[in-house]
């Protein structure tokens, strides 16, 4: 890293360079005086290096850096000298750089927050001067990280024959799935491009044209409100590829993930275990299981059904968990959990407790209804043993399977079973290829519009369209949805019954995805793919919150840039030459 | 690239193969009879491989494969066999498949045109059915092509320590340059995100962050009336350093491209000549000279204003290029060249030749004010020799340069000098920081509003600024501008009379560009760096006429994409949500 300012970085020198004469550049990182002594800690991408400037012997130099504070940009020549009292913490920590000539590159305000690893900054300030957030060690690792990642993702996907296409960014909108983000056309007024929210006809359409094998690592948009773990445009890794079946495709990109868990976290994972959707939703009551701890979901409706328990009685499910050793919860964590699920993030309307005491008694807080030999059987029926704790929950079959899984989340972590560096990884496979919106009264498609059926149950598509499963799959690791995809449909009549399954007039249809639908009646291959959330993938294989912390420059919950203030009103003749105004 | 639906691909058996069982997958690329044999052609992305079937042997097979034809799906198992008559063209050419089982997997309309190296489908066609145009050979390989190309360079941009790092493609709009696309926000009605029309300042950011060295093949976009070679979104290579000189950034991106000439091309580069911006519009007219053949400019304002020549007397510029080998030209030729320059395009009013005879005598269309001792002074002082044809333009100096400079691209063809598959490669440095607009009667920048004059020319910023040069560098390919760049001002006042220079008041300046100001308070480092056109890099490595060839998806001159239909009206519900109805 050798330029015409420099001979070397900060993160380079060591006690081999003794001796040598030397030139960096960087940041002020921090000035400390001791007697005669000042020392500076300079610091660029790749490091610190200390600088020394003695009083007694360069009076001149140590004037010239009374002035320097911290951020200031200086250039340095100097002799690299064993270090008094070393650091063992950093790479250059055996030497300093006995400073003889000191040039100023620019000067810097005080920033207005300390660029360490722990910042005094808060998000909105830091967000807003992000470029100096961007100093800080954990924000610049997570983009090299993040570029690391993809180098190794590309390498491996050439390797294996994939072709990385870029399919464009100005497409046409189209109103099923999330909201599309427009942009009028100046050409043809009152016409407009959608940004795309993936390539995924796009893709499909590679696959007619016999790329075989595609990847794309791309931009994505979506406009939507925010959550925390969103962001109105974010990357995905999408891949397709031809004449496979889902084995294929769960296989080839089992084999990246292994590659990236080796490559970047220096982790051998196991095989993948697979898991439906029907037994994720029954044993973890969701679609993207943490399956770093078991505490499986145990139906009681059998053991629970039988005594005059209104609630549990009236109730489609009867559902409960086991955390392990909790007998001993005080009244008040017991309180605790019961004020969990009520929540209105959870939403429940109350939590049932047995306690499986050490000395074989069970304490519950039905007890009016069941007595002990009804405990026991829950007990046996649960698994649990002595010293255990049963928590169990109740109502209409899927709100109690959510509501449980966020419980058993909480008790997880509460015990410690979700731990960051362990990795669980899990394909979740045969999803339903559609489900019914109450509120409009329509078939959506689970995945797209584009899902096949499995074969088996392609002909149930009119007759019975909500027990239709599908060859599409997610990957889950920790709790979080990292990929998922499915096997396409290319047949051209098939295409028009889903459509029709999802309340598309054929002419709706046509006029969305004719171009798609007329691409099949020209030798479409049988094809499948899938699509990993890149930002999301950074953050899950480094154990961090929100996939913000990956993006260089992300937007806050509003969708707002808050270092550019973008959006911003445009002017009059701009707005007049789209023809807006 | 086995697959549960295939054992091989239709370009990988030889001769060494022959006896075993295989399963191959593809379109059927053409069906011939001969005899009692029917041989199919099957294509897939790898290549095509011969199937065999025999109609006394296999009456059922040859009964079903009757019905099929060009671009159908099928997957095929047989046995390799010696073919007969062998194709020395195609890697497969040894062998065929005795072909036992066949599965139509899916069928195919007749397409629009044919699927061959050489299509008989018109433009508008083949980007309608565009799914289809990707089939052929050349449009796949380009696709190829670039993917490779993009492979080796971000390899090698990682190797030499440079960080892939993605900025966003929901920005602010700056009025500045190029017209931008915009998105309206749903959220902040009256408000806009623009597309980006290069990561300029984000970049600048990033250097100010410390990252040192960033690059990033990106998708940029200008809403401008498209050109043949323009695209509404393009893609670039988008790079910037810290701590460097010019001096350093012209030699890393040479390595690169060495690299890539002898990665991709296997072609040995020499050293990148350089010349600067004021030479190349003197002996070129053009600031991207096509270098791989001489014909200079000589300026014979000196030899040609002595005489009773008004055109020559009165014009700023009088200028010639001299045609080695061309006096023979016919009177017919020297019109062709007449008529040439007086296009429109061209623009010019006429053309002046001297034919060097090979008896030494000079005929010229000017033989009425100059003697044949004037004219021998002419061929003298531009070094040409008997036989040779001497061509001369006059005018004002920028436009005759710019219309000579056609005129010498054209003789260059005819004479077959600028011969695909060779390449002359240049630095064109030392552009002027500024250009005059006469239209708005201001300066403009030249590269862009953050490129930093020469230290030697600050001070003339304000008394003198079309004398001021930059460090910016352009690097030309056979005539094709590939990428440019420059130094960047890292001074906030410097960056701030700059403004002012092109026009700007504060608040405009501020209200635009406040957060990269801002930015250069807290010790922004110096920098600079450059961006190359991806799609015109692979056009001019593979001695294509257009970027679109080497675009999966491209626009048409209109910015419409003829497959998708793109863009189209939105509905009320749409353009309400979004404030604009």
């Amino acid at each position: 890293m050798k330029t015409s300012l420099r001979t070397h970085t900060c993160g380079e020198l060591t006690a081999n360079n003794i001796g040598e004469k030397v030139t960096l550049c960087g940041w002020i990182q921090k000035i400390r005086k001791l007697g005669g002594m000042t020392f500076i800690d300079l610091r660029d991408r790749y490091g610190i290096t200390q600088l020394a400037f003695n009083a007694e012997t360069n009076p001149d130099l140590c004037k010239q850096i009374e002035p320097f504070g911290r951020e200031w940009v200086i250039q340095v020549t100097g002799t690299v000298a064993e270090r008094y009292s070393k650091n063992k913490n950093i790479p250059t920590g055996d030497i300093e750089i006995l400073a003889e000539k000191i040039t100023v590159l620019n000067e810097s305000l005080t920033p207005p927050f300390t660029i360490e690893d722990e910042s005094d900054g808060g998000d909105e300030l830091r967000m807003k001067f992000r470029y100096l957030d961007l100093r800080r060690n954990p924000v610049k690792n997570n983009l090299l990280f993040r570029h690391k990642l993809g180098i190794a993702i590309r390498n491996y996907m050439n390797n294996i024959g994939f072709v990385e296409i870029e399919t464009p960014m100005l497409v046409n909108s189209t109103p099923e799935g999330a909201r599309d983000f427009v942009v009028p056309s100046r050409l043809s007024h009152g016409e407009f491009y959608a940004l795309p929210q993936s390539p995924q006809t796009f893709k499909q359409l590679l696959m007619v044209s016999g790329f075989d094998r595609y990847f794309q690592i791309v931009k994505c948009f979506r406009d939507e409100d925010l959550r925390a773990d969103r962001q109105p445009e974010f990357t995905q890794i999408d891949c397709e590829m031809s004449f496979i079946t889902q084995e294929d495709i769960l296989q080839t990109f089992e084999g990246l993930i292994k590659y990236i868990f080796k490559e970047i976290k220096g982790i051998d994972i196991e095989p993948i275990e697979r898991i439906t959707w029907h037994d994720a939703m029954k044993y973890y009551g969701s679609d993207k299981p943490d399956a770093r701890f078991g505490m499986r979901f145990v139906e009681l409706n059998n053991v629970l059904q039988h005594k005059d328990f209104k609630v549990f009685n009236e109730a489609e499910l009867v559902v409960g968990i086991v955390a392990k050793g909790c007998a001993h919860y005080s009244r008040k964590q017991l309180d605790e959990l019961t004020n969990f699920v009520k929540r209105p993030q959870v939403g429940a309307t109350g939590l049932v407790y047995i306690q499986c005491q050490e000395d074989g008694h069970f304490k519950s807080s039905v007890d009016k209804f069941y007595d002990q030999n009804d405990l026991q059987a829950v007990a046996k029926e649960c698994g649990a043993e002595a010293g255990d704790l049963i928590l169990i929950m109740a109502g209409p079959r899927m709100k109690t399977q959510t509501q449980l899984c966020q419980l058993r989340l909480e008790m997880g972590s509460r015990l410690g079973l979700r731990k960051a560096g362990e990795y669980k990884l899990l394909w979740v496979v045969d999803f339903p290829l559609l489900e019914w919106d109450e509120e409009t009264q329509r078939y959506y498609a689970m995945h797209h519009p584009f899902t096949a059926p499995k074969p088996e149950h392609e002909a149930m598509l009119e007759s019975d369209p909500g027990h239709v499963n599908a060859n599409a799959y997610d990957l889950v690791i920790n709790g979080t949805e990292v990929g998922g995809g499915s096997i396409r449909i290319h047949d051209k009549e098939l295409q028009k019954r889903m459509f029709k399954a999802l309340g598309f007039t054929e002419e709706e249809a046509q006029k969305q995805f004719g171009f798609l639908m007329n691409a099949f009646q020209y030798g479409a291959p049988p094809h499948g793919g899938l699509a990993f959330g890149f930002d999301r993938m950074c953050s899950v294989l480094c154990d961090a919150d929100t996939i913000r912390d990956f993006i260089a420059f992300p937007k806050n919950n509003a969708a707002r840039d808050m270092m550019l203030g973008a959006p911003t009103p445009i002017s009059d003749a701009q707005l007049k030459e789209l023809g807006l105004k």
